[in-house]
């Protein structure tokens, strides 16, 4: 994963040697937090590394294989099953060939398990055999893992009404030392075209008890919970509508919406507006308590209905969507932009808008960072593209640092060290061409694994 | 063509040994199928090689060339008019540097008629001459080069009404032994809007002995008409409207609209929900009789009024526009992504699609394949950035293989013969990089020129 | 800059060597003419370097630096806040690496005034005195270095009614030999929506002697300045909407909403109407007296209000938007696209449209030029980009040359080599694959300097 070129691979090489093994700090993702809480041992190979996994489902998906056979959404999947799903994972092998997670299955493998097979049909049953007689090992307990993997910072993603129990559990654990902290996802609450938005709102007014039904009281429950979050370690809170434009109502027209929505007869402009009034609170409510907001709007969710009815949400059939980011974010950016507590990162899977509109706008606002490719480009080509597109108008130091947004936690390393090699190499390639020198890059690569999480992210 | 970096040289040249002698498969492209029907020789230099193709001609249009001297839309050009329009074009040469028509002449030249003379106004005659003197001998009658490219498949495009008369000639010719297919290409008979729709409808029910004055009859007779492509050895059908959106009209407004076409009362926005139903239908009727769909959307095609209507069409002045396809496939998708039969591959000229929308649809939808670049950017960059782009979320696998497109028949060995040393390049970065071991990425070498069209098509 | 690869670093060398040397032209930029008109020494490093170069201050301001440190719109700046601006930069020196500013920077302290440190917050200081004591030496006044940095054709910016004086007072000077030129910049009074578009049209009335309160005197009045000023030697118009369509209206239609607009009872649709007819008309007179026009759209100027308030225009917060050319240009292309007279470059930050249209516009329509990469991407990665998007489909001698496009007159040595440089460096790739000859690449180099701006600008 570095460059071929021998004039530049002794260069990433040494580059990548001085960040190889910096702890790992990792602002944004999916792990559970339940699973470090409570150190339960990983049930069986294909349950931690396929089932929900939706890039590795959706490949195998792609090529025919249902995804019932992968156990998605199948309540009683059996040790047949779940072997079965391991076999057609390794007879698709040649399928990964170019994608990130042929690496970072491969990484995962050797490194975490040292097992140094390639995966094919033959294969499959040894492999299987291998990681299953590994998960029941104390070794390869959550805990024990985290450890292993340095992971100097981990944040989960958490519903705003989560009362946050295993967060807690894990900071009053006195044998525990390593820094789990949630992040406040309230995309839902600020839906009001949701079928189950008044329900959620509800809900937000019960556990806030903070009464919803108007939206003074809204506000208040949000700004109640955001609190509450922030008591318990939270440094952001993570907004994905499909849309990105955040804009103020006054007051009085803001009310009126909320009434509507609330009383379920509010129009989808309606509801498009209130949203994005919603947002634009969120972003007032971010230069007030301080959390860093992280914004990656523009996907198709759920493309598939059928696939959706059958077997939920996140299971691989979500489709980027172009996005524009400098009107959209224009009335918050007015706003906020030049706030002292305010710090946003905007993320997109719409590579058009790196260099086009994210550099100038961090190249310009202190208060604007550009997120790291994300979902379907954290991918070493992408990631070589990201380097090339964003930093000749915003430099190294206004991005976010490398962030793994997942739920594989056992992918954690590997997509880590992927992002170091490729940033490595492009280092290289500046060094190779006199634009920087060996002491100023090895100052960057290691900004980019350390300062600059640490800066986006308030850390 | 292939990298300049000593390391990944020699890697790409064997992978590219093991695939140029491969045969030539061309799922899509123009060459008239007359050509090898009847087996005429052809005339002269110019009209083989100017005249016809809107790449050369554009060119030397944006250096101020009249069209009218290259020969196009000239009913009676004189074999002087055609050796002057070879002048033009040598004395232009060096406008080409840089485009890949420089590639394809030169490789025609030195491969096809093995002529070692750079073109330049000095040599133009010369050249003309070598070219005219082998176009009068039998190794350059359509056949024999047909053979001599190792053309093993090759598909025509041809009018919903056309009668196939050169298919079924070659089907009958017990001394030809290649493959010759039609293409079904309904695009005009989809636009209500277009002036000569009714006439054009009309002809398809005369053709098809069905009704076309209601909608059902329109159904019957493109149903009709595509067994009869079928029954010919058609493989696939051809779709190229501005707008990419296809849905579903119940079947009464169906019907109302078709009837308000008829009646040449439509509306623009009514004649747009009745393409983008017949469309809708088009696929209905791919998941029936399996015919694979290919969609190539978003041109803006006779930029130039004026020079449409001196010249005609297809002569240069097509712009592409950019588009969307999350959205606009997705009622299509819904209603037949996962459906057995049914197959698409989505070619664009907007390269921002490649790894937003195209790649992510392909990578979950077993049915969809990223077609290759095409028209525009069927080129070396452009192929790299394509590769780049696309593998990563949707692999190798789910790519259509290189595509000629072309009416250029000289040209098709030079195109794929680009495409393979491109490919090649780009695996040999992946084993440079240690992406792939050298027997992956050999094993996706081969599969790039055989496996993905075999798949794509249905071959 | 060179790329780093054994194999073609000697290649780019040898094109970098033959093209080095050679005269700079600059068909567009914003160089003041009074500098070269009165010659007058430039008074310090941080008026000079940081305060009227948004690169510069919008970078700092990104890192927390407010806009009034460094000199912006501060009437009584005093010499020691001007050292302490310059303090500011050399302290955030880190910040820049990887983006063109570093480079420039660099070149200049190096090239010009023979300095050989690392801006830092210990040398800051020294820098600065340095340059404080060449700048009041005659070989740093205007003049001086516009010799010395080797400009053979230098354009400035001009507002319509400008009376050109410091244009003529060079032409009438005996003793100056350069070649300084006016351009035509009508933007504002074509945006009939402007608060003070009514008071501007009536200065162009004033100015021009011609009656601005019909439509049709708006147009006699334009044509008088266009007069005046190509009899002051300028060769283009320069045009920067945020819409880039250009659409005629009928005469009476104009006439009408022209009268709307000096009613100032004009709505927001009817001002876009009218602008666009404004704009056709520009291309309209460019067909009729051949200036050439150069259209570079879709910039969010003043993206934060309470920055524009306080500091003004052109400080660094203007935002790049995505753009569409195909279909917005085609009535003006449709009319003047094959004129004889009229030529457009079209120049974008919106690198999208490079492959997707701007090529294949440039490589039908004898009169469109696609320009170099200018504001935000006038960088190494988006030079290279650009050659590889564009070239294919309009090759090299359909692109506009190098543009500096700059009010840092010192800079302008340094952003031409950059150029050239990158552009060597995408020969010798070229060269290394085999895809030209050593000597076309040599000539290409040489045309992509001298040849591509003579033709674009028609000097």
């Amino acid at each position: 994963m570095l460059p071929a070129d021998a004039t530049l691979r002794p260069i990433a090489r040494e580059l990548y040697a001085s960040v190889r093994d910096l702890p790992i700090i990792s602002p944004h993702g999916h792990v559970p937090p339940v699973w470090l809480a409570d150190d339960v041992p990983f049930a069986d190979p294909t349950s931690l590394l396929i089932t929900p996994d939706h890039y590795v489902n959706r490949m195998l998906h792609s090529h025919g294989v249902s995804l019932a056979d992968l156990g998605v959404a199948q309540a009683d999947f059996t040790p047949e099953q779940s072997r079965n799903a391991f076999r057609i994972l390794c007879s698709h092998w040649s399928d990964y060939r170019g994608t990130p997670v042929k690496f970072w299955l491969e990484s995962e493998l050797a490194d975490i398990f040292g097992i140094d097979l390639a995966p094919s049909a033959d294969t499959a049953d040894q492999i299987y055999d291998s990681i299953a007689a590994a998960l029941v090992t104390p070794a390869f307990k959550p805990r024990a893992l985290f450890e292993r993997f340095k992971i100097s910072f981990l944040a989960t993603t958490d519903d705003p009404c989560d009362n946050l129990e295993h967060h807690a559990k894990l900071a009053a654990d006195a044998s525990w030392h390593g820094t789990v902290v949630p992040t406040f996802r309230p995309d839902k609450y600020l839906e009001p075209a949701r079928p189950d938005w008044i329900e959620l709102v509800d809900n937000l007014g019960a556990v806030s008890g903070i009464a919803t039904d108007t939206y003074a009281g809204w506000v208040a429950a949000m700004e109640n919970r955001r609190a509450f979050f922030k008591a318990h370690g939270a440094v952001s809170t993570d907004h994905s509508h499909r849309d990105v434009r955040a804009e103020r109502l006054p007051d009085a027209e803001a009310e009126r919406l909320y009434g509507l929505a609330r009383a379920a007869s509010i129009t989808v402009d309606q509801a498009d507006a209130l949203r994005r009034h919603l947002v634009f609170e969120q972003a007032r409510m971010a230069a007030d308590d301080g959390l860093v907001m992280t914004i990656h709007p523009a996907v198709y969710r759920n493309h598939h209905t059928p696939t959706f009815e059958r077997f939920g949400a996140d299971v691989g059939c979500d489709i980027p969507l172009s996005v524009e980011f400098a009107r959209a974010t224009q009335p918050m950016l007015e706003a906020f932009g030049t706030a002292k507590n305010f710090q946003v990162v905007f993320f997109t899977m719409d590579e058009t808008t790196y260099s086009r509109e994210l550099a100038p706008l961090a190249g310009f606002y202190p208060s604007v960072f550009v997120g790291a490719p994300w979902w379907f480009i954290d991918s070493p080509e992408a990631m070589a593209r990201f380097r090339a597109s964003v930093t000749e108008a915003a430099g190294f130091s206004k991005t976010s640092g490398f962030i793994d947004d997942t739920r594989a936690f056992l992918s954690i390393p590997a997509r880590h060290d992927l992002a170091r090699r490729i940033d490595s190499g492009y280092l290289a390639r500046l060094v190779g061409e006199h634009r920087l020198t060996m002491d100023e890059a090895l100052d960057v690569a290691r900004d980019l694994v350390v300062g600059c999480p640490t800066r986006a992210f308030k850390l």
